[in-house]
C-alpha cells in the first residue's frame, strides 16, 4: 500500500504543479496516470507545440513546460504510479481514502486531488477480429519501454506523429522495423516525415502503403500478420505489433466515484477551495467544471494552488498556516536541499 | 481624453498580464500607473530577487519575470500612463467610466479593471522643514529619468539598494555625487556594497556617514544643503537631492470610489469572474479579497484571465465568445504580428 498526503490522480500541468504547492506546505503527493508518462495533454498530445498564454512565457513548447514542472517539484520528491489507471476509491473510516488501480496497485491518503483532464487516455483500437487475445502478448497500443523491441521485429501501423516518430526511434533498437498505413498520405511534423522518407530509401523502414493489417496470426504470442494492399494479401512475420491511432481521453471509472458530474466534468466549489460534493475529494484543472469555467493551464495552477490550503487543514486540524513568500522565505526540500534569494548584506563602508 | 477597452489601474503583474487575455479577446488595454515603470512590487521592491512558484518557473527572478510579462503583451499594443496616481472616477450616462489621475490626466472606457496591488507606492518623505516646497524644484523622491541629472551636482540620501544603485549610476551622469547616510552600515546586494565602497575609493561618490541633511537652500530652487555629522554642519552646494528612503504602498484614493472594502482591500464575487459591487469595474491581484484569498502572484493570473472574459461580454454585449486554444489558433497582434505553431504537414512518403 502506497501511503501519502495528497493522491494526485493526473499527472498533467495541474498535478505536477500541485505537488510544488503542496510541498511548499510540507505536503507530500503521490500521482497516478494511466500514460506511461507525465505531462498529461501536454506530453500526449501536443508536446513539439508552442504555447502562448502561459503567464511569463511569450511562448513555450509544451513538452518544456512539461520538463519545467517536474524540475520544479522535483525537491518534493512526488512518487509515480504510472501507466495504471485509478479505477476504484472506498472512503475509510477515519475519512481517508484508498484508491486502487487497474493493475491492482493500492494507495492510500487523507486527500485526493482529481487532476484527471479530460480523463484517462485510452487507446484507440484498430477493428481486427480478436485483436483483444493478443494484448501484452505482442500487441501494445502505446510504447511504454522501447527496450522491449531490442532486436525483435515490429509491425507498426499509423498515420501520424507516433507512428513516425516510433518508427524512427526503433529503426536503432529493432531488427526490422515495417510502417503501414492506409493511405499514402503522413500527417506529421516536416522533419519526421521526411526522415520516415530517408529510413525507406535506406531500407531500414519496410514502408507499406496504402495498406491494412486485416489479421493476427499466433498461438501464445502474436507471430505475424496479414497485411491487405491493393486487394492483395501478404503474411508478414513480427514479434511485436503496435497500432498507434492515438488515445481519446475517457473520465471513465472516475465518473462512478459518486462525484456530481455536470458535462462530463466534476462539479467544485469554486467560491473556496475547488472541493467536490465528497469532503476530501477535490478537483481541479480540465477535469472540474463550475460556473465560468476556463479549461486552461494558468486556471489549473491556481485551482492547484488554493486546494492545497484546504488539504493541509485537512491534514493538520487546528494548525494554523501563515502564507509565505517564496522569496521571502525560500524552499526547503523534501530531499534536503534548499533554495534562497541572495539575502542583501549590511555592511559599513570606509 | 484617452480612450481604451479596459482601463486597468496597476502596471504590476496582474495588470500587465491582463493586457495579454484581453488581447486575445481583441480588446485594448490601457494601464495607469503611480510609479515610473511597469511591474508593481517585483520591479519596486525586489526586482533582483528570485521567485520560484511561478509555475513553470523553477526559479526567475522577478525583473526578469516583469520583462517576459511585457514582452507577451507587446504585441497587443497596451498603451501607459506612468508616474500618475488614478485619483477619481465618475460613472457615465452609458455605463462607462472616466478616471482621472493626479495630474489631471482623463481615461474613457467601459471597463475599469483595478490591478492595485497593495496600492499606489508613496514615497516616504524625510522630515526635513519646507522640503515640500522644493518637490519639483531639484527634490525628487523617486528617479525617472537619470539625463534630468545629467552634468549636474546631486546629493542622494539613504542606505538601502536604491540609494546605493543610483549613486553608482550616476557616477556616470552627474558631475557630481554625494550619498549621506545616517549609519555607517548600507543594507544592500553585496556587489552594490562593494562598488559603493570602490567608487568612494575612487572618490567618484562622496559619501558621507553617519551624517544626516537637516536643512533645504535655495530661492526658485535647490541650491545646497546642509549636511550635520557628528554635530557639525557643513553646506554643500547641490542641483538636486534625492531622498530614496523606500516607497510605501497605500490604498488611497480608490478607497473612496465607493467599493466595499475590507482588509483593506475590495471585496469581489470570486465565484463568478473579480467583480466589484460596481458592475463594469473588477479588482484583480492583490488588491482583491474574498474566502480563501491568496496573495500570490499566479493567482492574480487567473483572476484577470476570469475577468476578460466578462469585460468581453460588457464590450460585445450578446456576441458569444467560444475559448480557442493559442496553441491551435495562433496569436493576431495589434501590431498586425501572428504568431502560430508550426502546422502538420500532410505528405505522402514514396
Ligand atoms: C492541441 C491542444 C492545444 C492546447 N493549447 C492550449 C493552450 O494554448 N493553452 C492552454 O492553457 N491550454 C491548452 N490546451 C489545453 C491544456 O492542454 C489543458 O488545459 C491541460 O492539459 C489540462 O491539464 P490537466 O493537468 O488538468 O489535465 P490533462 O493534461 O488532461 O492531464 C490529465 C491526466 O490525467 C490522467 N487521468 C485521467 N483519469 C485518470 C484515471 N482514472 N487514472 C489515471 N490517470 C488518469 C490522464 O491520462 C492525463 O494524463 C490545449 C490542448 C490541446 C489538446
Ligand atoms: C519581498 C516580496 C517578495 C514576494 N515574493 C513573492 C513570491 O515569491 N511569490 C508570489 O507569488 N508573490 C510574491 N510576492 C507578492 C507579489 O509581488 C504580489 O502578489 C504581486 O506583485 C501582486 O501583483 P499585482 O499586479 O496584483 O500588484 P502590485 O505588484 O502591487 O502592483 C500594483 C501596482 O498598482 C499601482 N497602483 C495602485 N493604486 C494606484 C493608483 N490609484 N494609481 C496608479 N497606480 C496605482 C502601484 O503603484 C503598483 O505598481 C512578494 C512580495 C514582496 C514584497
Amino acid at each position: 500500500m502506497i501511503k501519502t498526503d495528497i493522491l494526485i490522480i493526473g499527472a498533467g500541468p495541474t498535478g505536477l504543479f500541485t505537488v510544488f504547492e503542496a510541498g511548499l506546505l510540507k505536503l507530500k503527493c503521490h500521482l497516478i496516470d494511466a500514460l506511461p508518462q507525465a505531462g498529461g495533454q501536454c506530453s500526449e498530445i501536443y508536446p513539439k507545440k508552442p504555447i502562448y498564454d502561459i503567464p511569463g512565457f511569450p511562448e513555450i513548447l509544451a513538452g518544456d513546460l512539461t520538463k519545467n514542472l517536474l524540475e520544479q517539484g522535483k525537491q518534493f520528491e512526488p512518487g509515480f504510479t504510472l501507466g495504471e489507471r485509478a479505477e476504484t476509491i472506498e472512503k475509510q473510516e477515519d475519512g481517508s481514502f484508498i484508491v486502487t488501480t487497474n493493475k491492482g496497485t493500492q494507495h492510500h491518503a487523507p486527500v485526493v486531488a482529481i487532476a484527471g483532464g479530460l480523463g484517462s487516455f485510452e487507446p484507440r483500437k484498430p477493428a481486427i477480429e480478436g485483436i483483444a487475445d493478443y494484448e501484452d502478448k505482442g500487441v501494445e497500443y502505446i510504447i511504454k519501454d522501447p527496450e522491449v523491441y531490442r532486436d525483435k521485429k515490429v509491425v507498426i501501423s499509423g498515420g501520424g506523429d507516433s507512428a513516425l516518430d516510433w518508427s524512427i526511434f526503433l529503426t536503432d533498437v529493432a531488427s526490422e522495423v515495417t510502417l503501414i498505413h492506409r493511405r499514402n498520405e503522413f500527417r506529421g511534423a516536416l522533419d519526421s516525415v521526411e526522415k520516415v522518407r530517408e529510413l525507406t530509401l535506406l531500407n531500414k523502414i519496410n514502408l507499406i502503403t496504402p495498406a491494412e493489417v486485416k489479421e493476427l496470426h499466433g498461438d501464445e504470442k502474436i507471430e505475424a500478420v496479414t497485411v491487405v494492399k491493393d486487394g492483395e494479401a501478404t503474411k508478414i512475420e513480427t514479434d511485436h505489433f503496435i497500432p498507434l491511432f492515438g488515445l481519446s481521453p475517457k473520465l471513465g471509472p472516475i465518473a462512478n466515484w459518486g462525484l456530481e458530474i455536470e458535462k462530463n466534468a466534476i462539479k467544485v466549489d469554486n467560491s473556496l477551495n475547488y472541493q467536490t460534493n465528497i469532503p476530501g475529494i477535490f478537483a481541479i484543472g480540465d477535469v472540474n467544471t463550475y460556473p465560468e469555467k476556463l479549461k486552461l493551464i494558468l486556471c489549473g495552477f491556481h485551482e492547484a494552488t488554493l486546494m492545497c490550503q484546504a488539504a493541509y487543514r485537512i491534514i493538520n486540524p487546528g494548525k494554523k498556516y501563515v502564507l509565505k513568500y517564496t522569496t521571502v522565505s525560500g524552499i526547503d526540500g523534501f530531499d534536503g536541499t534548499r533554495k534562497e534569494a541572495p539575502k542583501a548584506v549590511v555592511q559599513a563602508i570606509n
